[in-house]
This record gives C-alpha cells, sequence and structure tokens, in this order.
C-alpha cells in the first residue's frame, strides 16, 4: 500500500512490491494473483468473519440485528486499520476496474450474509432483503467514514448511526 | 437478445447482431461501443427516467417516497419488455464480466439518485442512504420477480412489497 501510495498502482510491480515486503516475487505469486489481489485478499478474510459472526449469533436475535453485529464486528476490525483501509480506498478511488473489483466484492458480502443467515432458518426473500439493505447501509456509512477526518467519528458507530437513519427514514407511519 | 439466446453471447459476431437488427456494421458502432454495450444501453436510459422522475417529484413527497415513485416508475417500464428483460439476464448470469458492468450501472443508478435528490434540496447524507437502500431494494424485488414464473406478480408490485418489507423489518422499537 506503500509502495502504491508513493509511485501509483500503475508502476508499482510484482518485482518492487515484493521486495518491500521482504518475499521473492515467487512467495507473492502464491499468496496473489495479481497485484490487484493485494488490495481484495483483505475483503475475503472480512466476508469469512461476517459468515462466522452470523453462524454464531444469538437464536434470540432477528435477521436485522444479525446482519448489525456483524457489519459492527467488521467495521471494528477496519477501524483498527483505519489508515491502511484510506490508503487503499484512495487507490481504489483512483481506478474505475478497481472500483468494479470492489462492487463485486460487496455484493459477495451480500450473498454471503444471505447464505448465513438462511443456514439459521431465516426465509429466503427476507436473508436477501435484509443483506443487501445491510450491505446498502454499509457502504453508506463507509463513505461518510472517508469523508471525515475527525478520528472521534469511528466506522463503528456510524454504522450503527447509520442503521439508525434507515429505520427512521423507511418506517411505515 | 434473440442471436445472444440461439448462439451463446460469446459466439454471435457484430456482423450477425447488425444483420438480425436490419443495420449494417458502421451503424452498428455508431449506437454501442461493442456487443456488450447493447445489454446496458437500456440501463443508461432507465437512469435518465430516475433522474426525471425525481426532478419533477412533487415538493411534497419527502426522499424515500420521492426515490419509490421513480423506481416504480422504471418497474413499469420494464414490465412492459418482461420477455426481453429476461432473455436479457439470462445472458448476463451467465457471464462474471456482464454481472460486474451490471453491479457498476446499478452503482450509477444510485448516484443518479442521490445527485438528483439533492439538486431538490436533500442533504448529502440522507440522499445517499435513500439511493443506496432503494436501490437494495430494487435489486431484491428484481430478483424475486426473475425467479417467479407467476405473470401476476409484476416487477412494479414486487418493488413496492419490497419497499414495505424493509421498513417494516428496519422499523425502530
Amino acid at each position: 500500500m506503500e509502495l502504491y501510495a508513493e509511485v501509483g498502482f500503475e508502476q508499482a510491480t510484482v518485482k518492487e512490491i515484493a521486495q518491500r515486503a521482504g518475499l521473492t516475487e515467487r512467495t507473492f505469486f502464491r499468496h496473489f494473483a495479481d497485484k490487484r489481489e493485494v488490495l481484495f485478499s483483505g475483503s475475503r478474510q472480512l466476508q469469512e468473519v461476517l459468515e462466522q459472526t452470523v453462524a454464531r449469533g444469538s437464536v434470540a436475535l432477528s435477521p436485522v440485528e444479525t446482519v448489525t453485529a456483524a457489519l459492527l464486528e467488521v467495521a471494528g476490525l477496519m477501524e483498527e486499520r483505519r489508515e491502511l483501509v484510506r490508503k487503499r480506498q484512495t487507490v481504489i478511488t483512483l481506478h474505475p476496474e478497481l472500483q468494479e473489483r470492489e462492487l463485486a466484492k460487496l455484493a459477495s458480502w451480500s450473498q454471503a450474509l444471505t447464505g448465513a443467515l438462511m443456514q439459521r432458518g431465516t426465509a429466503q426473500p427476507e436473508a436477501r432483503l435484509t443483506a443487501e439493505a445491510g450491505v446498502a447501509v454499509f457502504r453508506t456509512a463507509f463513505e461518510r467514514w472517508i469523508a471525515t477526518a475527525d478520528p472521534q467519528h469511528t466506522l463503528r458507530q456510524l454504522v450503527s448511526d447509520t442503521f439508525d437513519d434507515l429505520g427512521k427514514l423507511f418506517a411505515r407511519p
């Protein structure tokens, strides 16, 4: 991420990335298919966190509460790597093809949440809607977090606030 | 769309597509950058419908009501081309690279709705969340519509029902 910030994503070679990380190129390719994948392996790990959090959530929680808990867990992990996540986002924002892959990863979070909810017994239509809306909330909160310089606004707090906002905005009279 | 269904998306050549539509290749390329774009020009037109519907919506409507009206308008237009839209979806589902472009188009619907709401005076955070959640509702309803064989379940009705479902699921106690 340092190298992408210093020389730009296009300019950085796998050789340089591997050197900076103290790895051989061969070891690099054992972990990543290409230099784009460096930016997205974290998303896959976070997807597993989402699935695990839903799977071990109390059965007393509603689907919405379960998805909220899972996305708050992920928000906490991203907050711990605040500077790294922000540097990564700068790289992604500059490259439309990376933005498309980012959208695909978020769609796969939604699929994973849907599947995990269904395994707990939630019916497909409700599971899908809860997951899609949860990811919409997360994406909105994430943009708010990227836009703020104030470290008091944690991603966790913003995700929690945005779930509240959604409830208020879409409440049926 | 007929040709894509008959010979497959990869096999269909621009020459054949143009022939089937009674056009020269040259005319084809005046309208579409490539054969993928044939599948997505409709999304751009629908995006304009979204923007126009928000822009001319009564100021008495809330942002959520405005976005709902815009997405119902688009749902009605898609319902009129039910068979075409379903054939198109079959092609997209078979090709991951088309799915990625579809995700990008939906993200651009959300951006367009956000911008149109802000032009009516809605603050950015509320506009963004309303647009993102609205698109999440639409996407979920669209999947339900694709999955059902019953022509009584119109996309318009499903979008309306899914907005109601969201309101119920996320209501704050």
